[in-house]
């Protein structure tokens, strides 16, 4: 291990940041920071390192042996990480959504130029899941890994359910607290979460399913009336990222905000925490909570995939390599939701299968019913344009 | 990954028959059972299985390329891992005592032979905190690892604490559900969690510390008067395992019951389940979960063992090896504890640094002050020779 690992960095933002103050902070003799690329080379950031602007620099730099890339911008983030897979130069990225889009190509990449490309960071911040899966859950146990993978929206509605806070002013203070990406909704209708989900997927079954596919919804329609629902049957609302493997082999993903009852573990998932529960055959559940955002555990778990670098550690991708028979996604599946309305007309947007409950006011109506996966993921668009409110309300 | 691994399985205890079943209900189609080698070969254990009662066959038998140690015997484990060890073939164990008591030789083995030994299954059974350690918190920002590591003790205590039970109804409980070891101190006084928690000191510190020289205590002498006294102070008392890095690179370990207020994450942590929280600079606590103890959790664990040899993986003991500065083992800390005695005379056993309080009456006395854990392990034969009982009562 006499390796040093001389690190180009690309983006000077929250993690970008906190990665150098890790370094700086923290003795880590085999790992230093080179140079670092960002747009505006003119701002003073006020810490003394070399900074460019130019890709080229980083890249031509024969120092330089080792990418950690860290920008905002999906396009620009998929640019970089294929330019060093191609160098072969050993690489670390945060950019859940590249990720989520980009995998097949990226994985397709790393193994034609027989390169290294990490992210645990990505899904979770501090929590190593990718990791986890992809070495300790590596055999056909699995059954599903469901969690809440938004620090964000967690923080907004623990804000909500435990302090009784309305939720514009959830909103208003996780804005405060710089808790809220520039684009909100990202992190609260669920896009995040979702990119985060798809990750997973490939690393816990092995299967990539574009994004697109996915059902994903949010927390932006939720109003009191459906906090007050939630309360008055002793449950939390949740934005829970789930992905299962079905008995029959087929493969269920969706993100969509929950009813959770007491004794479930994400129910005590609080504020910025993300909390995971990976269940599978003979070892039941498990649980694993943590740090989901903010510059230092995601430094910290961008540092944790650099240091492993060092041992030449890679993904594998074993399940996706060398599984059997992968399971098959499918969203042909209903489950029971709770649907708040205000204009009947919008209930012919969804197909129940069933309706277990259905209450009418004059300013608050609800259904309880089963309702097909797909039927919902067909309607997102109009759905979110119209006064309506769902969430996945399990029986239990 | 063409290889297939042919076991020769060493016990078919719980958890030799749980791996067996394991391996015969879920399809892994790169890992089989050769033979397996059992103390009495006459009786019948009800399974299509080879059997054999000599360690030689087994060694000799040129089909098996993979060692799986499930015996209760720590001697006779060792010499079997080492053995297999000097034969270069993969050994997987989960004898916990032995490997408390062993692993300095055991590394130098596996290094002199360029042979690999996994044994994640030893400690906490299906969380993979070994694993994680190793790999994930490698670097030099962890601070402490502190859990609940022994699943049958805690299944007493979680049925004194939430079911009212008496002490001797849930010991005869926990026998009665096969929790229990045949010796319950084992369980009981803490040895089992102090067993594990040296192997957690080798792989989170780089440091083995001798069991001998770590403090172990437990809950064989908690009685109702402490049960209330936890009660009333709105704690539970867990029986806590605890390596910790202070700031000056001094490092404790000890095994103790704790008063845990409601705040902490192990207070959650409920019947024979396992709970481990890792603490560590910019990524604060995280916190593991899951099914410490029995057959088919454990079993999974030796799965997982298995299958990451498939891969070539071992432990590169990665603290150990390259750390620039060991933390050195000490003992000489103090902290805050509850003494409950009957028998004035036992104070003089302990030598408290202050006392913070003292009651006294007809049938109970306690004292909650500063000890010192030298002192606590000087004394710790005479202590368990007498009506007393201690908790650690930190003042958060």
């Amino acid at each position: 291990m006499s390796k040093k690992i001389k690190i180009g960095l690309f983006g000077f933002g929250t993690v970008g940041r906190g990665l150098f103050e890790l370094l700086r902070d923290v003795p880590t003799p085999n790992v230093s920071i080179e140079k670092i690329c960002v747009r505006d080379i003119s701002r003073d950031r006020g810490v003394n390192a070399r900074f460019t602007d130019s890709a080229d620099e980083i890249f031509n730099d024969p120092e330089i042996n080792f990418i950690v890339e860290l920008i905002d911008d999906a396009d620009a983030s998929f640019e970089i990480v294929s330019r060093a897979i191609k160098k072969r130069l050993p690489t670390v990225t945060g950019n859940k959504k590249m990720l989520a889009h980009k995998l097949p190509q990226l994985i397709q990449l790393q193994k034609e130029y027989n390169s290294t490309l990490l992210y645990d960071a990505s899904a979770c911040g501090s929590i190593p899941v990718i990791r986890n899966l992809e070495e300790y859950y590596d055999n056909d146990l699995l059954i599903s890994v469901k969690g809440i993978l938004n620090g964000s929206s967690n923080f907004i509605l623990s804000k909500i359910f435990n302090e009784n806070m309305s939720h514009s002013s959830a909103l208003e203070l996780a804005r405060r607290e710089g808790f809220l990406e520039s684009n909100p909704t990202l992190d609260l209708d669920g896009w995040d979460s979702l990119f985060k989900l798809v990750i997973i997927g490939v690393h816990a079954f092995g299967v990539y399913v574009n994004p697109d596919k996915v059902f994903n919804y949010g927390i932006s329609h939720m109003n009191d009336n459906d906090i007050r629902f939630a309360n008055e049957k002793d449950r939390r609302i949740k934005l829970v990222a789930h992905v299962e493997k079905l008995f029959d082999n087929r493969l269920v993903m969706c993100v969509i905000p929950q009813l959770i009852s007491k004794n479930k573990f994400i129910y005590s998932v609080e504020d910025e925490f993300n909390g995971v529960v990976i269940k599978g055959l003979f070892y039941d559940k498990q649980f694993m909570f943590g740090r989901g955002a903010g510059a230092r555990p995601t430094s910290s778990a961008v540092l944790s995939d650099i240091t492993a670098s060092l041992y030449n550690y890679r993904y594998e991708y074993k399940k996706m390599n060398h599984s059997q028979s992968l399971p098959v996604f499918t969203d042909d599946i209903s489950f029971r939701i709770y649907v708040r309305y205000n204009d009947p007309v919008d209930l012919g947007l969804l197909h129940f299968d069933e309706i277990y409950e259905s209450y009418s006011s004059k300013g608050y109506n609800y259904i309880v019913g089963l309702v097909s996966l797909r039927s919902l993921h067909a309607s997102r668009e109009a759905l979110n344009a119209r006064n309506v409110f769902l969430a996945a309300y399990p029986g239990d």
